[in-house]
This record gives structure tokens, C-alpha cells and sequence, in this order.
């Protein structure tokens, strides 16, 4: 009629119980130790998802052709832990209902419960991580729910972690990483992807869109230079396609709009997530 | 549940049947002259009212007492001349209901189809004009339905028409207004209110955002200084609580979301329409 | 010799022994629900305290002949309550030593430690609060301790709240505040203090900064419009020189440099922080 | 004497009789659907363009041997179709004159008034196209002069169109340019300029500034991800020295100061416009 | 024709030799000691005053009625001696030339060398000063021509000197004012006025734009709070009616662009000017 | 203790005594002649390295094993002269001592004090330039020590001069460059190390910030389109491995923060500053 609603992402007015997968934001920052803002991030990457059209190039599909459901964002009510536990539970009913939960951050540590969940109903699973950040600190400023533990929590569940990107942390974190996860300081390779295959395990890749170089996403909390192009990361996320039955879940989190000149961030982080979308859909 | 929807103005999640106040945005610029953005001004105002409270502790009244609905955006599809048809529908949809349209701008000319659909149903009417600009022009620009115009557009409609604020106009609208409009420099009297009240005629009430102090309202597209506080114009808002009875639209237009640090443009402009909004009331 | 030290706060390089006033920083705002930031406000106002000159023509006294120490900012390791436990620690120590803290927030949670500072050395005290947001709910987002509980939690120390400026507040808290502090929507007047002097105790000021307009201070968590102007803000507090031996510490908080364009923000902070301290000083 | 005058393009101070390029700007952007303000694009890009050298160490030539005049900018008065009328007449004068008309958006849809000159002085010509979109929507919010309809309405002026850089558009679009014109997604190479040669055709150069990645320029209305860097499409410029007597005109459109951080978007514009003056002139 | 030049000041398109009022800019900054920047205000204020009208419907005059000439701004080439003595050949030019200089700064210590000028053509003059800061230092950071010391070195050429809004100056500073200048941290009154037209002397008024509040104009360079609205300085510009054929010149100062949020700064920048040619204009 | 301080740069809490690198900036930039304000650098280096880890995974080595001295800014009182002087003086101090200078600018010209006395302790010296531009000058706007002569200048005390990346100039610096100079529009290579190291003479470096392209540092005063990446640098420093015990000192200037988005100009200074000192560190 007279009326439209933008107020979801590009094309997701599917409902629940229609979608193949489910956008929800958590939009949390407070443990993040340089520049807050990132609870700003799902709100602007839906409203930058307009900015974008709804067909891949690359991939010759149309995100009008997937079936999506924005939920919009998790209640805020309550404590750091009663957020994490509620973003368990949400979670955890959108992985039993078959479907694949597309988080936006928030702070990587919104990450975990969503991990959690997955450990939950699938039991076993691996993780694919993009970050400029190591994130294993077993805790950080004496917080050991902090985004810069999330991977070391993440540890705690499953050992198959493929760390990609990484370029800081201190001195403990890149001794455990050498010897306890997969870090790299590139983006995967197609031996790497095979590699992810050979287990034959569900797979949750989670992206610190900090893993991009600073100039690419200026609108993010810890910039640390010499990062990656958003050609060069999506390139890597086309590999993908190889493992994509596998893939049962995904995130983008740390868009932190304040520092966004020009929204530059957070249409990035739109065209990764429709670009993962197209990736993985049928 | 889970999730929460943030997504409309505060509190306005009312059915259109149940409502008594109409909210909807035309994100419209095309005509400004100076600088553009004002199309951005509705979702900011939306997003910037989840910064204030419900309650107004001068007014005593709380939104949450009353039935709002807010209907999004209007659909752009078309050119201007489309647009504003359709704008002129939905007014007239809305105030045939019976109920109150508050529209979001987009740049002034957008006020024009709504006072054209309140003369469509009520069909004499007075218009109550805040702004820093006389916007008498019969034409800018070589367009009649320009924002500079809107308000000798309106004149076709009404004469009874009451421009508070004005400090910029050419020496023909000036002139203009001198001698067949009520201009002035000054924000209303209660004896100016006295006056329309007696007209006993149905009034709209047009708000350009700068009519306030660009220090005030930095994100707006013609910054005019030597302007009004918000104080001195809700001040001024609240004296319409005598006529509130035959208020039967208003609008508050002009945010550009663009310029606006800190968000300070968009919160004001939220908060006007809080006040008028508990002012009108029952 | 050849270099300067420019890190502290204007002039206040004197040791902690021999200082009367004792300024230091608590650069946290984890807890904040509308715009982050302001745990970047310590640094920017001792930054922008450079902008200003040690002599203040209306009081005629110099910042050079007052002895104060700048200790940086509280250290930040641990979680809420470890550093809640610490401010008050530090705190403690300041007024023991009968020195006059004076604290740069971070958010308005962080003047909690520091009024029960104040109850532990003092037993009885009042005190004066500016701001636009009553700040008095039992709880906020299921936090006890949000910025907007903490005078609400020093509510719980003493009943003697003297609150100025105040614009914003759900119903609850109005009600609250209507009959239990002294809940004013306009600045002190010389009988405000006259009724203050009479209680003969003693007096912590707590300013949060926005409680002056977001046109003076656009770098600010949650801007509410209609507020004060620095000088009508300053011009008060200059009555506080009627009681001034009184007075045995006073905070400024919630400036949060991200939004402050031209940091007009800090550098109003830092000249509240200047004629306060000269106000109060012999 | 005392003063100086920096208001034109650097060096460019010849007269039109005397000039061999000509510079203007079309500052309009009413069409624009993402993010205004490419209006203010020429006076920016002049202004930038002082912060370069006229000498370009690559080309080893230098502006000041080169014969340039800058007209400011086109009259603006009028609806969209009398400016664009105003824009081919304007522009037909020019190379009526054989002198080479070097535009500076505005928005995209400038270009074709331009183009339509060519096809009225040149008859039969071909369209290098550098852009992040395919602009070749049959019509687009209902308008068929839309900057994201300006190549599909120059197609129907030429069929020898060489888009290249492109990233984005909808399914008809990619389907109409894999028909139709010379679509790549490529900067061009050897084979590429080879080929245009063969044509043996006048040739018009259009480069929206987003071709180039967001990170470089910030400054753009509809930023698009994974694009190049301007060291890669001033090479490519490089390139059309084979073809050089044959460039009858070029544009450069769609720099949005508004967004444009520290400038860099104008100051490559400019270097652009430099390069491309450079490679061309004798 | 089918250009238009928008690159000089409102209106200002007559010739030296037609024109009444000269306007030229020193885009000068280097003495600035907190917020460079200065150099780019007269740009800028041109540019701004293409959004004001040029009737004032106050005075109910028109800018074009009146014959005024913009030359640009001063060459910058050669040391700070050398810039200070060309700004003084072309004051004393347009001076002996009986015309008003209407200088556009640049940093306060540009005004030098044009009292410098009207000295040495009138001889005896007085000075109306507004301003933030005393500018009375015998020296600031070892530089007698500092923007600091521009008002003490103006009192090496006249007595008579008038400052007004003053609120910021170091002790000494203070104290020559109090005893040498009339200083005040007013705006002018009638009585004022009154005073220095009984002088019977040539006036040069010079207008720091710090003197207004810095939340009206954070675009300077050095923003001091508790300053004034835009209203009471042009007010008081208004009083300059009584004594405008004594008016030999006046200046504008400190607009800094790159904090000028919304451009708010360079707009009340150029209404200043606007209004005073227009009052001090037959 | 309660306390922490932040102000030096990362890690750098040695005594002058102690230390084996000195940390100072030189916050000057009164002769930049595009965009001033890498006065401001020195300070937002510091800040922005404490968002950075003290380790280098690439070296595998950490900060906190190596003795760094910050001794903050120069003092910077005094004309042009006197502050070069002191430069100077302080330079020459830190380089008898044996200690390594890591000067902090400012713009470019406060390279030439620290270079005269490497000349005057080491007596014969080479040079490595990182910078967009050539800086060979014979003088700028009629200033003999701009930043724009500042090789020039440091050319009369050694003709060893190793240029890279630069890609700006007029064409007598170019040629003064191909002539005398060893000029490169490129990074380093092994081979260009090999023959530095065959010289086998004391080396400086001096970092022009903007080197690296816009897009990565928007913060710098004359941004140069198609410049190299901080991933393009940094690997070119580690070259510098080879020649690490002939380094006597290094400098990273012209990081100017009023157009820093995000910080990340900033960040990215203090990261070469930590790699390089890592690189040459025992």
C-alpha cells in the first residue's frame, strides 16, 4: 500500500517457521576494552543492508530466492549472564528447528553462547574464526567472559578451532594458539578447507570483521593494521562452498558504527553476510 | 521472549485501528537546495526516541497511556508528483479515520500533501507555521512545490495561516507575509493562540526543525543562526494544550541526520513530538 | 629543560602529600544503555584543561596558588565490583588524608564508591546533584548499580539529596524523588543553599554533565534537550562559595568524548572543575 | 599584487578560446537513492585540487603546459529536464569548439546530457565506462533519467560500451550487460584498449568515483565493497595514451564530500582528473 | 549563459573600483596555539553565505543594493613578516581608496597590520574589540605578533580601546585591561556606544568569533564556554547604527572549518558580516 | 596501588638512565601548507599504542624486554629558531648517551634538527626517507626550513640519501632527486638495503606517515593518493633487520589527528614505531 519497512535486513520478512535462516543481532559491548559502541552494529548493518542489492554477481544467486527471518535484536534485560544465557537459549531453539542463525554483534563475546548452543545440539562441531585478535586469553582484565577469551572459552568446547587473519595478541596467547588451535596469519586455503572437510563435522564460522585492515572498516572497536581486504576475505569465504551442508551457523560481530565514516563498515559487513548466505543456500 | 523489536517510535506499536495518533515518515529530499539528508530524518528520529523517557514530568502524562501506531515509511517508488500523491492518499486515509496523522520529514515540501488531505476532509482550516525560512516563494528554483515554496503553496489552500520564528526570507516573501500572512519573528503569545483559537477551525501544526538554533539542531539542511531553544519552542508548544480539541495533524520536518553530532538533532525532534504529541492528548 | 609534561590536569602537578585537592579519573561505562564513551572522559578533560587559563576573572584566584595532585585514572583490572571496591578504596584514603577528591567519571555508577567514601570517613553528609536524569530506580536493565540507580543507591546513605536541573525520569522515579529528595527542574537559588548551610554537614557535589544542554556538551551518554547552559550551570555553583568549608569532595562524569565535536564537551568539564575547585579553595 | 585566486581547478586560468579542456561541474544529485550530496563534488574537487603538484612524475608532464579553463559550475535553476537541457546545450558548445570537456559530478544521470552532445557533434561514438554499478536499469524508482539508469540510456545513443570495475546490480541488469555491452568486472588491459581502437570511433570516458574501493573514497553516495585502488585505475587510465587522439570528452561523478573524511576522496578526484588531462593533452 | 560563478562572497561581484565595502581574507594560522585551522575560514565563510538570503528583514535591507568587492584572500607566499606587511600594503590601499575593508581571518594576529594600516591613513582611531580572550599579552610562547598579543600590540597604536564579552586572560593580562582598555565581559550597551561616539575618531570593530558561545560557533580555535548567542552579538552590532559613518572597517576571526559541525560557524560568520555591511551601509 | 598511568607510550617507563631508546615528540606544525594539526600527533601516538599488544608475532619478540624512555614533548616556547634549536640540543643529548632517539612529529621539518645532530655526534651519516613526497625544495612559500625542504636541507649534511615510496613533487624536485638523490617511487628492496649497508656509515630514519596511502592514514596533512599499505611498509622495515646495529635513530612524523577517523593513522604509527624498535632491539 503507502508504507514500507526497512526496518529489517535486505529481504528478510520471512517468518520463523518459513525460514532457512534466522538474522538476530546481540547487540552487547560492555567488556570491549578500547572503543565501545559495537551494540550500535546490528542496527546499522541492517540499515546499510539496503544500500546493497539483493543478487551476487559472483555467485549468480538473489537473496530473494533464500528464505530469511530477521527476528531483530536479543532483549538487553539483566546482567551480563542472564544475556549470554538468553542468547543460548534463543540460539539453541533456532539449531533445533533446523535452521541457521546468523548472529550480528555486539562484541565477540556474544559469540560464545551462540557456540554453546551449538555444542548443545550438535555435541561435536568445529570452528572456523576470522580476526585480527588471537581472543585466547584465559581471561582478560580479570573477565574470563571477555571478547578477548571468547576463543579460549570456545577451546573449552571443541579443540577443531582454524584460527585465520590473526595478527595480535601477547606472547601466551601465540604459544597456545602454535600449539593448541590452527592459527594462521592468512586467509584459509583451499588445503585448508579440505583439511575442515576431513573432519566431517558440523561447522560455526564466526567473523571479527576486525580481521579486515582498518582503513576497509574504520567503524570497529581494536583497528590493528595490516589486515586483509574485504575481496580478500570474501574470496576466502567462497571456499566455503566446498563445506557448505556443514555449516550450521555464523556471526559477524565488533561492527562498532561511531567510528563508521560514510557507513563503510557496516555495509561490509552486509555484503559478507549476504555473500555467506548465497554461499551456503541450496 | 527472546528478542525485542526496536524498530518504531517509542511506544507506537498500537494497531492502525486502535490508534488515535498516526505515525509515518516521507524520506523525502530531492528539492533542498542547500544541504541534502533530510530523507534519513525519520528512521533517526525513530531510533533517537529510544533515548527518552515515556513520561513527560511537566505535562504529567506518559506515552505508554496512549494509543500509537507507527506506520513506517512512506513508499518512494515514483517521481515527486507520484510521491506527493501518495502522501496526499495516506493523509487522507488517515485523517478520515479520525485519527491524528503525525508525519516525519524528509525536507518541507513534504507538508504540503498532508494540508492538502486536511482540506480534502475538513475542508477549511488554519495552519499554525514554525520555521526559520518564510518558505513564501512562489516558486525556487523553477519549482512550485519546493520546500522554499510550501508554505505559499498552502496558501492556495488557507489563508489562515500563523508563522512563528521566521528570521530568512527574500524582500518578496517578506513583503508577502507582512501583508497576508500572520508572520513573526517571535515565537506565539498567548494572546496569538487566543486569536486562532477563535477562528474555531480545525489546525495543523508545521514544525521545520530550524526553526530552532543551529547549535541546537546542527543536522538540519538550511542552518539559519540567531534561533530558538527547544526550551523557548515546547515552551510554546505546550500553550496549544487550549486549543488541543481542534488540532488534527501535525509535522515535524527537516532532520538531516547527516550533520547531526551526537545525535542532538534527532532526540529534539523525538521529544517535540512526545510533548505535542501528550499535549494533544485526551 | 627541553621537554614538558602536559598529562595531568592543569597545573596540578603537586605531590599527594602536599596537595589539598586530589584529582583522579575512573574511566568506566560499561553499565551505560544509550551512547558509550564516557570512560575516555578523564583523559580529554585533562587534555582540554590546557585550553584554558589557571586565572578565572570573576573569582580573581589563580589555579597556580592552589595546591593540587592529578593520580591519573583508577586502575580498571577486575570486574564491576572490584572496581567499585577500589574507587572506594582510593577514595577512602583521599579523605582520610583531609584532602578533597575530585573525580573525572566515566559514567554517573562510579560516584557511588566514592559518596560511601564519603559516608564511611563523615557518617552524616549531603548532597547536591546536577543532572538531567533523576538517576532513582531501583534498579535499571536488572542492574542495581546502572548510572541510572546511583543516586537512588546513595539514597540508601543519606536522605539529605539535594537535586537540581533534573528533566528526565520514568513515572516511578518522579514520584520517588517528589517525596523523598529535594527534586528541583531549575538551578539552586541562595535560599536552595541557605536551606543546604543550615543542615551543617557535610557536602558532596556530584555533576553529571548533562545536565547542561546537548548544544554545550554534545559529548554525552544519553542527551536530554531543554537543558542549562554552562553559564547559568557555572553561575550556581558559585553560590556554593556560602559553603564552601563544607564541602569535602565533588565529581563531574558522563563526558564521553566520541560525540564531542571541537571537544566543547571537555573543555566545559574541565572549566566546571576549575572554578569549583577555586570556588571551594582559600 | 596582494591577492590570489584559488577558486578554479589548479592552473586552470586560460580562457575558453584559448583552452583545449574545459572544466565544469553539474553540482546535482536529486536522484541519488542511497546517500546525497554529490552536489557539493565540483566545488570540493577544486578546491583538493591545490593540494597536488601539477607535475605528475609518472607521466613526466605538467598541468601549466597544458591549456585549461574552468567555467565554475552549470547554472542549477529549473526542473531536472531544463538542467539537463542546459547540460547538452552547454556541452555541444564545447566540443562544437573542439575543445574537451572535462565534467565533475553530481550524480551519475549528469553524464548523459553530456554523452547526448557527443552523439549530436560526433554522430557515432564509444562509452569507457568505469563505475562500482551497472547503471543500466530500464528505470529506477520510476524515473528513466536516474544515475542508476545512465548507461542503459546511453546505449540507446551507442552500442559500443566498455564497462569495467563493475561489482553491482540487479539480475536484469547483469543479464542486460552480458548481452549487450562489454561488461567486466576487471580494471581493462591491453587487450581491452586494443580492442577499442580497432572501433575507430570518438570515445567518451565516464569514471564514477565509486569503481574505486570505500576505504579510498569515502566520499561516495552508493559505496559497494571489494572495489580497486586508485593506484590500479590510475594505471588503467594510463592505458588510453594508445587512444588518446581519439578521447573526445570525460567525466569523473558521484564525490559526496559529505562522508569524506580528511578529504581523500576529492584529492584522488583530482588526481584523476590530472592524470587523464596529462595522458590526453599533446 | 549556462555557468555561474558562486566562488566570491554573497552578492560581492563588483569591481574595486564600483565598490564601497572590500572584502578579502587572510588565511593565516601559524601563531595558533591549541586548534590550528584558521587558515581555511575565509574560504569557507564565502562559501556559508551562499546559504543565507540577502535581505534582512531586521534592517529591511539588501546586500544587493550595496556595492562590495571580494578580492580573494591575501597571498600567503614568504615569511610571517613579510604576509603581515603585503596585508598591510592592501588595507592601507582599500583605506586610501575610501573603502571599508571587510577582512575574513585567519587567526586573530591577521588584524594587526590592518589597525597597522588604518593607523597610518587616519592616524587616530579607536578600537571596538569582541572576543573570548583579552589578547593583552606583552608576548604569548615568545612571539610579540601572536594571535595573544594582537590586542596589546594593538594599544602600541591607540588608546581608545574598547573590548567586550571577554571572559579568559591570565592574571596580568586582566590587570593591563583593567587599568588601559576599556575591558568588559559584556556586550556593549547604548551607554557604551554613547561613550565612543563622543570620541570623534575612526572605529575599526574586530570580531573574534570565539566571543560567541562555543556550542553557536565550534569551529574555532580555541573554544572558551559561558560565551554568548549569535542574537546578543548581532544585537549588539545593531547599536553600530549610531556610529556607522565613523566606521572605517572591521573583521571576522578564528572561523576554523574543520570543527564547524553542520558548517554552523562559517553561516553565523557570514550573517555577521551580512548584517553589519548592511548596518553600517547607507 | 589504586592508580595506573597511561600517559607514555606503551611499555616506555625506563629512566632516561636505563633506557636504550628515547621516546619525545616534537608537537610543531606552524609551516604545513594543506591541513595543519600534526601538532597533536606526538600525544595520539601515545595514547593509540596502548591499543596495541606489546608482542610482535612476526619478530617474536616484546616490548616490555626493551629499555624505552618517554620523555613527552618538546618544550615548545620560543620562535621557529629557538625550538629547532632546542630540538637540536635534546637530540644531540639522547645521541651522546648512546641512546637511540624515537622522535614523535609534528610535521616534517622537525626531521632537520635531530638529522644536524646525528651530523655533529656521528659526523659522516646516511638517511632512509619514507614518504610521499620529495621534500627537496630549495624552499617553500618563501621558507627556507618548511617541510617541504626538510631533505633538501638535510641533504647539505650528507649526500647518502636514500628516498622511497615517494610519488609527489614539482619538477625541480624530481630532478634534483634523479640527480642527487637515490629516489624510488617504490619500497626498498634487499638489494637497496645491501647497498646501504655497504656504505657502511651511521643510518636515520625518517617516516613521513604518508608514505602509505590515505585510505590507511586519513590523519595526515597532505594526502597523496596511490600510496603503499602499512602491511607494504612494515615488511619493508624488517629489511632493516640487516643494517640494525648502524641505526642511531628514527622518526614517524606528520600524523595529524583532527582527520583520524577511528584512530587508525594513529594506531598505525604507534605500530611501525613498536616494530621498527623491535627490529632493531638486541
Amino acid at each position: 500500500m503507502y508504507f514500507e519497512d526497512y526496518s529489517k535486513f535486505l529481504t528478510a520478512y520471512d517468518t520463523f517457521n518459513d525460514a532457512d535462516f534466522v538474522i538476530f543481532g546481540i547487540p552487547f559491548d560492555a567488556t570491549t576494552s578500547y572503543k565501545p559502541g559495537a551494540r550500535f552494529g546490528p542496527d546499522e548493518v541492517r540499515n546499510a543492508s539496503w544500500g546493497l542489492e539483493t543478487f551476487s554477481p559472483i555467485l549468480k544467486k538473489d537473496l530473494i530466492d533464500v528464505k530469511i527471518c530477521d527476528k531483530y535484536n536479543l532483549l538487553m534485560e539483566g546482567n551480563q549472564s542472564e544475556i549470554i544465557n538468553r542468547a543460548y537459549s534463543a540460539s539453541k531453539d533456532i539449531l533445533e528447528a533446523k535452521k541457521i542463525p546468523v548472529m550480528i554483534g555486539g562484541e565477540h563475546s556474544v559469540t560464545y553462547p551462540v557456540v554453546k548452543a551449538v555444542k548443545s545440539v550438535y555435541d561435536d562441531f568445529a570452528v572456523i574464526h576470522f580476526d585480527a585478535h588471537c581472543d585466547l586469553r584465559e581471561e582478560y582484565m580479570g573477565n574470563e567472559q571477555s571478547h578477548a577469551s571468547v576463543i579460549r572459552r570456545t577451546y573449552d568446547l571443541t579443540k577443531d578451532i582454524f584460527q585465520f587473519g590473526i595478527r595480535s595478541g601477547d606472547q601466551d596467547e601465540w604459544e597456545f594458539g602454535w600449539e593448541n588451535t590452527n592459527i594462521s596469519m592468512e586467509m584459509p586455503t583451499k588445503d585448508d578447507i579440505k583439511k575442515i572437510k576431513e573432519l566431517e563435522k558440523p561447522i560455526y564460522v564466526t567473523i571479527d570483521i576486525d580481521v579486515l585492515d582498518p582503513a576497509f572498516v574504520p567503524g570497529t572497536g581494536t583497528p590493528e593494521p595490516c589486515g586483509f581486504t574485504p575481496k580478500e576475505l570474501i574470496n576466502s569465504l567462497y571456499l566455503l562452498e566446498e563445506i557448505k551442508e556443514k555449516i550450521v551457523g555464523f556471526d559477524v560481530v565488533e561492527v562498532s558504527p561511531h567510528y563508521d565514516i560514510g557507513k563503510i563498515t557496516s555495509v561490509t559487513a552486509a555484503k559478507i553476510i549476504r555473500e555467506l548466505i548465497l554461499t551456503i543456500s541450496k
